[in-house]
């Protein structure tokens, strides 16, 4: 007997061929997709279920990879606006320090994830101070998440030193490497705020247990700016140099890039995070989207942290990705809807190491699946599925969400949360907040 | 006694000075805001309206005022992809021909401004085929509508004449100049398939009556390769050649111009509608908006139809424009959220001749607002309710939508239609649209 069988499914696989089943059924037994098919070749057995649900002809999809989320920055939203980067980074500085403590952290990853979660990402990559609340607040949730000790040259958040990080990156390891729901990383901040000793020896801790190595890169023009002023190269130079690229190297950004860059990216290849809102606000630029897909770049999706965002929402990323692609080199087919929405699940399995068990609907895969409705004004008519998810979907149409076959986000409630409270503790420690910057 | 009081709201007036009011209370007589204050302040005799609806702390503001829209387009979404718009048009022509009767153009008109109303557009101007009917669509929502006749120099849809365009421009002039919640304009569609001689027989009819003008104008590079090669001009000098500009001008797009047409739009006080998601999705370009806005052009915000964007998103389209504006010019301060909002609201009910009965919250203004949840895992916390609305809140939020006062969506559902009817028609209808493209 079957955990659970989905009924009245249009499925989105996302596999290899993009194959779309219409009126489909999938069933889930011990986490995993165990059959998918057509509803009318489904087998009697499957009819057993313990939970049989209906999507009602709505679309089921994989749950989304959200690959670059500080999600206890939620805290900040909206608290630092108008500045770029640098600036914004020192006014954020200021309140995470008077602000963060492990307590704080986990309330503002419990608010960053449900919104990621309620909002159909199954899996976060996410850098932040303390990991270990992180992961906490995951699991509390039931979702996966990637994340992993940070480095740092300053001291950081609990004044902790460059030894401090290097253990709890080591303790962080030893402590998930066999949890099936942690997917550990270890996460410089960037070649600006880290030195490549310290870069360095970060990734060969990540090398030694198997781990990726995460950091944001080439976001900025005053970055490359500053990278050539203190090393006398650009970022992407840099980190080739530094022996930082390859297929587990996953770089947040990768918004200022010459053509010699983007080669270098995708013959090492090495993963990239695109974050267009974050880029947008911040007045980072644009990505050289389509140049980086052209040229065979694992191309991924993220959100960055609200306090850039200012939400979470990987359907607005998607339809950024795919817009921003044809409006800025003014051609419709720059990109299309299918090479986005493969780059919001399957590409992101693939940098997460997990191409075999996550990003798709597949049997034998983990059962990480969102149900989508598609029976409201603006999904009406519906032509396309694909199409429709990467500019037509949106966060609110996620109505039900799956995590290795268990049911966490049921009629748009997080099971076992009491969501209101989590909001009531946020709005208790607001003026804290406002006033560490005052 | 009062009609309806709304209490325990934060209200965004989107009035001159930006006023927030917390903890505010507002009271709706025949259609009309009467009084607006904090709540401890509140007369008595308030407290005796037919109808009192507590916001329940979350946020009252303006309807919002969607300036460019083909609404029965809708019928149409997703049909059409990946092609540069002069490629488009001509797909989206034949659908159109095939598809559109008055009955089906109605059924597309409350499929497109039922998504309006639900995300919070309260008024709509829109530019289609059979006007009477996007009237009928719009009173049977209890929305306001800016349309009329349209322009075109090839027979229209139905076969209709240049002389039956005219006819029926000055024939919707004389049914709605009477009517509350009809704004009547003239719609030519571009300078590019209307001749001079036509658009201005279509400015002389507008100018007698006192209606707007409103075309299509500068979307594309080819347009404006299209208008150099017959009239040896561009296409905002063609216009304002043939004395097309002025304050009762609205046009769509201005994606591509110098710096001499900004001027010119910016001297005749010509109201420019923003469409960054169409734009993006059709590869036009991006729209200068910043030089635009610092021109001290009247800049408002449009969605286009379902057709190019695939959605009718205001929320959205504020984001596009302010996150656009700091991108494209990378710098963060080059729009703020409160410049956007305003846009979305006051700017568009400026362009509309109404900024004194629209686009604001305030005594004497008609009582068209909406209510706007907060209290979700992408809203908290809340530091600026401006920033918020423009760069966190999205059209899900929008829970209730009053016009003059009255309640047409409430808890999201609009009152008095049968929206299940009216998708179900629309699927009835797809394998015709799509079988009319192959």
């Amino acid at each position: 007997m079957d955990d659970v069988l989905i009924k009245d499914a249009l499925i989105v696989t996302c596999d290899g061929s993009h194959s779309i089943i219409e009126n489909g059924v999938m069933a889930v037994s011990h986490g995993k997709v165990t059959a998918l098919e057509q509803s009318d070749t489904i087998a009697a057995e499957n009819l057993s279920a313990k939970k049989i649900v209906s999507a009602n002809g709505n679309i089921v999809m994989p749950g989304l990879i959200n690959m670059h989320c500080h999600a206890a920055d939620s805290l900040f939203r909206g608290l630092v606006e108008n500045l770029p980067l640098e600036e914004w980074l020192g006014r954020v500085w200021v309140a995470e320090k008077a602000i963060l403590t492990p307590e704080t952290t986990y309330l503002g990853c419990i608010l960053g994830l449900a919104e990621n979660l309620l909002s159909g990402s199954t899996t976060v990559m996410d850098m932040f101070w303390y990991p270990d609340e992180t992961v906490k607040a995951a699991k509390d949730l039931g979702m996966r998440i990637s994340t992993g000790g940070i480095f740092f040259d300053l001291p950081g958040i609990g004044g902790r030193s460059h030894e401090d990080f290097i253990s709890e990156a080591n303790n962080f390891y030893q402590k998930y490497s066999y949890d099936d729901s942690v997917i550990p990383a270890i996460l410089p901040h960037g070649s600006y705020t880290v030195s490549p000793q310290n870069l360095s020896e970060a990734k060969s801790i990540a090398d030694r247990h198997g781990m990726l190595f995460c950091t944001h890169a080439a976001e900025t023009q005053a970055e490359q700016k500053d990278i050539k002023t203190r090393y006398d190269n650009s970022v992407i130079r840099h980190l080739d140099k530094h022996k930082l690229l390859g297929e587990t190297s996953v770089l947040a950004h990768c918004v200022h890039l010459d053509e010699e860059e983007i080669s270098l990216l995708a013959q090492s290849k090495t993963n990239v995070v695109l974050n267009p809102m974050s880029n947008l606000k911040l007045g980072s630029g644009i990505a050289p989207v389509k140049a980086m897909h052209e040229a065979g770049i694992n191309l991924t999706i993220g959100t960055d942290g609200a306090i850039s965002g200012n939400d979470l929402d990987m359907w607005l990323a998607m339809r950024l990705t795919c817009g921003l692609a044809k409006g800025v080199n003014m051609e419709a087919d720059a990109l299309t809807a299918k090479q986005v929405l493969h780059m919001a699940t399957i590409s992101g399995a693939k940098a997460l190491g997990k191409s075999d068990t996550l990003g798709s609907i597949e049997i034998g895969k983990n059962a990480d699946f969102i149900l989508v409705d598609i029976n409201n004004s603006h999904s009406i008519p519906l032509f396309d599925p694909i199409t429709h998810l990467v500019f037509g979907a949106g966060r609110s149409d996620v109505t039900d969400v799956f995590v290795s076959g268990k049911h966490v986000v049921e009629n748009k409630k997080i099971n076992g949360l009491n969501i209101e409270k989590i909001h009531e503790e946020v709005r208790q420690l607001a003026p804290s907040i406002k006033a560490s910057l005052e």
